[in-house]
Protein backbone atom coordinates (compact mmCIF):
# COMPACT_ATOMS: atom_id res chain seq x y z
CA UNK A 1 0.00 0.00 0.00
CA UNK A 2 1.06 3.64 -0.93
CA UNK A 3 -0.04 6.77 -0.26
CA UNK A 4 -0.58 10.02 -2.58
CA UNK A 5 -0.52 12.82 -1.19
CA UNK A 6 -1.45 15.95 -3.40
CA UNK A 7 -1.39 19.28 -1.73
CA UNK A 8 -3.66 21.36 -3.22
CA UNK A 9 -3.83 25.13 -3.45
CA UNK A 10 -7.56 26.75 -4.00
CA UNK A 11 -8.46 30.17 -5.33
CA UNK A 12 -9.37 32.40 -1.90
CA UNK A 13 -13.10 32.29 -1.60
CA UNK A 14 -13.60 29.02 -3.42
CA UNK A 15 -13.10 26.72 -0.20
CA UNK A 16 -16.43 25.58 -0.09
CA UNK A 17 -17.18 24.62 -3.64
CA UNK A 18 -14.09 23.02 -3.95
CA UNK A 19 -14.91 20.50 -1.14
CA UNK A 20 -18.33 19.53 -2.31
CA UNK A 21 -16.45 18.85 -5.62
CA UNK A 22 -14.05 16.54 -3.66
CA UNK A 23 -17.28 14.97 -1.98
CA UNK A 24 -19.27 14.55 -5.53
CA UNK A 25 -15.92 13.13 -6.60
CA UNK A 26 -14.76 10.13 -4.05
CA UNK A 27 -16.66 7.65 -6.26
CA UNK A 28 -14.46 8.28 -8.88
CA UNK A 29 -11.55 7.16 -6.87
CA UNK A 30 -13.42 4.92 -4.88
CA UNK A 31 -14.34 2.67 -8.28
CA UNK A 32 -10.77 2.95 -9.61
CA UNK A 33 -8.36 -0.34 -9.76
CA UNK A 34 -6.65 -0.25 -6.71
CA UNK A 35 -7.78 2.75 -4.47
CA UNK A 36 -8.68 2.00 -0.85
CA UNK A 37 -10.00 5.19 0.38
CA UNK A 38 -9.23 8.63 0.79
CA UNK A 39 -8.99 11.92 3.48
CA UNK A 40 -9.33 15.33 2.11
CA UNK A 41 -7.26 17.19 4.93
CA UNK A 42 -7.58 21.24 5.58
CA UNK A 43 -4.24 23.05 6.44
CA UNK A 44 -5.04 24.80 10.15
CA UNK A 45 -2.55 27.31 9.42
CA UNK A 46 -3.17 27.98 5.77
CA UNK A 47 -7.03 27.41 5.24
CA UNK A 48 -6.94 27.54 1.55
CA UNK A 49 -4.04 24.94 1.30
CA UNK A 50 -5.83 20.96 1.50
CA UNK A 51 -3.93 17.83 1.40
CA UNK A 52 -5.41 15.58 -0.54
CA UNK A 53 -4.53 11.87 0.74
CA UNK A 54 -5.05 8.44 -1.31
CA UNK A 55 -4.04 4.97 -0.21
CA UNK A 56 -3.50 2.92 -3.86
CA UNK A 57 -2.47 -0.71 -3.76
CA UNK A 58 0.30 0.02 -6.09
CA UNK A 59 1.97 3.30 -7.46
CA UNK A 60 0.89 2.78 -10.79
CA UNK A 61 -2.33 2.15 -10.01
CA UNK A 62 -2.47 5.99 -9.28
CA UNK A 63 0.16 7.10 -11.77
CA UNK A 64 -0.90 4.88 -14.30
CA UNK A 65 -4.55 3.68 -14.32
CA UNK A 66 -5.66 6.02 -12.55
CA UNK A 67 -4.27 9.09 -14.34
CA UNK A 68 -5.14 7.34 -18.15
CA UNK A 69 -8.61 6.94 -16.81
CA UNK A 70 -11.93 8.74 -17.69
CA UNK A 71 -12.00 9.03 -14.14
CA UNK A 72 -9.26 11.06 -13.83
CA UNK A 73 -10.41 13.48 -16.19
CA UNK A 74 -13.55 14.20 -14.39
CA UNK A 75 -11.99 14.66 -11.15
CA UNK A 76 -10.32 17.31 -12.76
CA UNK A 77 -13.24 18.88 -14.00
CA UNK A 78 -14.71 18.78 -10.68
CA UNK A 79 -12.34 20.08 -8.61
CA UNK A 80 -9.59 21.53 -11.15
CA UNK A 81 -12.11 25.32 -11.95
CA UNK A 82 -10.73 26.07 -8.29
CA UNK A 83 -6.84 25.06 -8.08
CA UNK A 84 -4.96 28.47 -7.51
CA UNK A 85 -1.96 26.50 -9.06
CA UNK A 86 -0.95 23.09 -10.18
CA UNK A 87 -1.16 20.40 -7.59
CA UNK A 88 2.25 19.30 -6.05
CA UNK A 89 2.42 15.25 -5.70
CA UNK A 90 4.08 12.99 -4.26
CA UNK A 91 3.89 9.04 -3.26
CA UNK A 92 4.93 8.22 0.12
CA UNK A 93 5.42 4.62 1.59
CA UNK A 94 4.98 3.96 5.74
CA UNK A 95 8.40 2.64 7.58
CA UNK A 96 7.15 2.73 10.93
CA UNK A 97 3.78 2.49 11.87
CA UNK A 98 2.35 2.36 15.19
CA UNK A 99 -1.29 0.44 15.73
CA UNK B 1 -8.74 14.68 15.61
CA UNK B 2 -6.09 16.45 13.70
CA UNK B 3 -2.84 15.26 12.18
CA UNK B 4 0.43 17.08 12.64
CA UNK B 5 2.77 16.25 9.45
CA UNK B 6 6.07 16.77 9.76
CA UNK B 7 8.28 16.62 6.63
CA UNK B 8 11.73 15.70 7.22
CA UNK B 9 15.10 15.60 5.51
CA UNK B 10 17.79 13.47 6.28
CA UNK B 11 21.07 13.49 5.56
CA UNK B 12 21.78 11.19 2.73
CA UNK B 13 23.42 8.11 4.02
CA UNK B 14 21.90 8.52 7.39
CA UNK B 15 18.40 7.16 6.45
CA UNK B 16 18.19 3.78 8.45
CA UNK B 17 19.79 5.00 11.57
CA UNK B 18 17.13 7.63 11.23
CA UNK B 19 14.49 5.36 10.93
CA UNK B 20 16.08 3.50 13.81
CA UNK B 21 15.55 6.64 15.86
CA UNK B 22 12.06 7.20 14.80
CA UNK B 23 11.08 3.26 16.08
CA UNK B 24 12.97 4.16 19.52
CA UNK B 25 11.27 7.28 19.49
CA UNK B 26 7.32 5.51 19.43
CA UNK B 27 6.74 5.20 22.95
CA UNK B 28 7.69 9.06 23.41
CA UNK B 29 5.02 9.26 21.31
CA UNK B 30 2.51 7.19 22.50
CA UNK B 31 3.02 8.17 26.46
CA UNK B 32 2.18 11.92 25.84
CA UNK B 33 -0.97 12.97 26.22
CA UNK B 34 -3.82 13.21 23.21
CA UNK B 35 -1.58 11.16 21.26
CA UNK B 36 -3.39 8.46 19.04
CA UNK B 37 -0.48 6.90 17.19
CA UNK B 38 1.77 7.84 14.25
CA UNK B 39 3.65 6.99 11.07
CA UNK B 40 6.58 7.55 9.48
CA UNK B 41 6.39 7.90 5.86
CA UNK B 42 9.16 7.61 3.32
CA UNK B 43 8.63 9.60 0.12
CA UNK B 44 9.53 7.60 -3.32
CA UNK B 45 10.39 10.03 -5.42
CA UNK B 46 13.17 11.59 -2.91
CA UNK B 47 14.04 8.72 -0.43
CA UNK B 48 16.21 11.12 2.40
CA UNK B 49 12.76 13.04 2.74
CA UNK B 50 10.33 11.86 4.85
CA UNK B 51 7.04 12.58 6.23
CA UNK B 52 6.24 11.94 10.30
CA UNK B 53 2.61 11.81 10.61
CA UNK B 54 1.15 11.91 14.17
CA UNK B 55 -2.41 11.84 15.12
CA UNK B 56 -3.54 14.21 18.17
CA UNK B 57 -6.41 14.18 20.22
CA UNK B 58 -6.30 18.61 20.02
CA UNK B 59 -3.68 21.03 18.54
CA UNK B 60 -2.32 22.06 21.87
CA UNK B 61 -1.42 18.50 22.43
CA UNK B 62 0.84 18.61 20.17
CA UNK B 63 2.09 22.38 20.14
CA UNK B 64 1.12 23.09 23.89
CA UNK B 65 1.88 19.86 25.24
CA UNK B 66 4.14 17.38 23.79
CA UNK B 67 6.58 20.45 22.37
CA UNK B 68 6.90 21.92 25.93
CA UNK B 69 7.67 18.14 27.50
CA UNK B 70 10.64 16.13 28.04
CA UNK B 71 9.75 13.12 25.83
CA UNK B 72 9.88 16.36 22.77
CA UNK B 73 13.76 16.97 24.42
CA UNK B 74 13.86 13.05 24.17
CA UNK B 75 12.78 12.63 20.41
CA UNK B 76 14.61 15.57 19.40
CA UNK B 77 17.87 14.45 20.63
CA UNK B 78 17.39 10.86 19.27
CA UNK B 79 16.77 12.13 15.57
CA UNK B 80 17.73 15.74 15.31
CA UNK B 81 20.66 14.71 14.88
CA UNK B 82 20.49 13.01 11.16
CA UNK B 83 18.08 16.27 9.86
CA UNK B 84 19.20 17.83 6.52
CA UNK B 85 17.21 21.28 7.70
CA UNK B 86 14.91 22.18 10.00
CA UNK B 87 11.60 20.38 9.59
CA UNK B 88 8.45 22.09 8.41
CA UNK B 89 5.30 21.27 10.22
CA UNK B 90 1.77 21.60 9.38
CA UNK B 91 -1.19 20.52 11.00
CA UNK B 92 -4.41 19.38 8.95
CA UNK B 93 -7.84 18.33 9.99
CA UNK B 94 -10.29 16.19 7.49
CA UNK B 95 -12.94 17.49 5.83
CA UNK B 96 -13.48 14.67 3.29
CA UNK B 97 -13.34 11.11 4.52
CA UNK B 98 -14.02 7.44 2.78
CA UNK B 99 -14.09 5.27 5.14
Amino acid sequence: MILEIATLDIQPGQEEAFEAGVRQATPLFMRSKGCHGLTLQRVIEQPSRYLLIVRWETLEDHTVHFRGSQEFQDWRGLVGPYFASAPAVVHVQAVVETQ
